[in-house]
């Protein structure tokens, strides 16, 4: 999944290179890195991308080893059930001619970040195995801190060992906590943080969707009929503007009684504000001050502050600051408290009320 | 005098275009502004100006209608004594030219703001009958605050009045006080801040050079006897070698029997750090949250903030600052607590050390 804008990481991000398009922490971009990550679990033609109108041409140009018709065109956002919805009967089209009809399939958010990639192909293969005993194994990070900005997946019944990381049947899932409730998840060990990360077998997915979105389920059929043909995009943009907007876990995982979760940890991150981008800069090398640095920075009193710049051979100086963020574009510069990084998203806000779009 | 560098308006100041070349609050430069000042009180062709051989370019190119042979080069930085003799000398070439030999001439700054120039030429005029009476008159800042930043004067006796504003003896020069101090000076109502601007007849300022600073003078003379003679470049220079540095205030001001000091309020900065810019421009027009803003900048609770930005069409953006100072030059930007604006040349420091002369 290769959709969404995400304003919170603006002014990086824009309309134009949402987030997942970003070589936020690294060379590669977060969907790069996404890709990489399981290319060495499948071939690149198992991979397949759902994206965005105005994003498409990036995707395939940031990623010539997958097949350019692997990158589905959502003709419009409708939530995360019509996107993965549309990528299963792409998939089923795909099995079909492999003559493998029941495969096991992942659904990856492609602007997360996950620093331990052996442990997450690790816990992938094991979600794999949960997946091919009949369940939808969602992975389920183990939470460090009792943060309000996820949701919550509650354990229940261990599932029979298959000789992997153990996997439970899901008891709830929580939406996002206040802080005294998410602290008191974490003091029973039982809760994971929602990552959005599901591995299902084919069949019981679609299954799932004609039980308890048969709209959807009719709709997407309809798609899927075409898939290969001529009509194909003609009926995926016809039928999707009946596409009622839906996510995967209100639509799909809140109601299905086959949900599993395996309580994982890999490094992971939803990259949600420029909290996280300091967080894993630093993760890599913070210096002596605590700052994490992207760029030429020369500070005085400089501590736990995100200095980021994007500006080759642009100098950042500072003189005694403490937690803030600077993100420098050369087109904006962004300084913010580090404690209203989400205040950022009303910046863009305003922006947009004001018409400013060549900032957005 | 148009000399000196000054890095604590870094990183807008830099080596090739020190502050009094810099439009830092206007569209014209400090320079421009000191200049057009005068001309109203003098034709140009009694204006001359000091400067360093790396700056007498841009200066010429921004003064087009002082005559370029009145923009006088140091060979090197001596101090403002040597500085202001040099200029001496060269004004009593031209005085005898013009066959009025012993004119009032004044000393000014090139690298303050003046923001009441009306007050300030009525000020210059009353100090220059002062002069004309046989006294050195330096222009006294009558202090709004405690600074510990400036030096002060004490008042003495009254002048006879010549029905200007008053003038006085000066009864003592004293150094930068503690704040203390300061408000102790404040208390009494006798003291002003040296503002380092000078009114005198030339006999009398060069009669205290012979008197005072006699090795100077000698060598003052040496150059003198050469202006508008094809061996004046090559004297200066060699005379140059062997001058000593020194102050106006300490190598005569302070040691002249003929002192007085006019008190004086003409909205006088001498532009010393970003806490000044930010007074001067907040003076123009602070917006709604007593921010001084120079481009264009978008704030979310940012209050007491100077957002400084040279770069055409560059937005910057704010959320929950209070008292920072933001300056984007395009190749180096500051981002400086409000309180630490002094430490700025500490950075200056750190690059010189580094030998990162293109920051500098």
């Amino acid at each position: 999944m290769a959709g969404g804008g995400g304003s919170r990481l603006w002014p990086l991000s824009r309309n134009n290179t949402p987030k997942q398009l970003l070589a936020l922490v690294s060379a590669r971009s977060l969907l790069q890195d996404t890709v990489d990550r399981l290319l060495e679990l499948m071939p690149p033609e198992n991979i397949v991308i759902v994206t965005g109108a105005h994003h498409a041409t990036q995707a395939r140009a940031q990623l010539p080893a997958i097949p350019a018709r692997n990158i589905l065109v959502e003709p419009a956002a409708r939530g995360t059930a019509p996107a993965i919805g549309l990528a299963l009967v792409y998939i089923a089209y795909l099995a079909r001619a492999k003559d493998e009809p029941d495969p096991v399939v992942g659904s990856f958010h492609a602007d997360h970040a996950i620093t331990k990639v052996a442990e997450f192909q690790a816990v992938v293969r094991d979600a794999a195995r949960v997946a091919e005993a009949g369940f939808i194994v969602t992975l389920g990070i183990t939470p460090d801190q009792a943060h309000t900005g996820y949701g919550y997946i509650e354990r229940g019944t261990a599932l029979p060992n298959s000789g992997g990381r153990p996997a439970y049947q899901v008891a709830q899932f929580v939406e996002k906590p206040d802080r005294a409730t998410a602290a008191a998840y974490l003091a029973t060990g039982r809760y994971s943080w929602n990552s959005g990360m599901f591995l299902w077998k084919l069949s019981l997915i679609l299954g799932e969707y004609a039980r308890y979105q048969p709209e959807l389920y009719g709709q997407l059929q309809a798609i899927g009929a075409t898939v290969g043909t001529p009509q194909f995009e003609t009926t995926l943009r016809q039928v999707w503007d009946g596409v009622r907007t839906e996510t995967i876990d209100v639509g799909i995982a809140e109601k299905s009684r086959r949900m599993a979760v395996l309580p994982a940890d890999f490094g992971w991150s939803d990259v949600g504000d420029w909290g996280a981008v300091a967080a894993l800069l630093a993760g890599g090398a913070a210096d002596a001050d605590q700052n994490a640095v992207l760029g030429q920075h020369l500070g005085l009193g400089t501590h736990n502050s995100l200095i980021y710049s994007t500006i080759e051979g642009k100098l950042i100086a500072t003189i005694g600051l403490e937690n803030l963020v600077i993100v420098d574009t050369g087109d904006v510069l962004l300084v913010c408290d580090g404690n209203k990084n989400q205040d950022v998203k009303k910046i863009v806000e305003q922006l947009k009320a004001q018409g400013s779009s060549r900032y957005l």
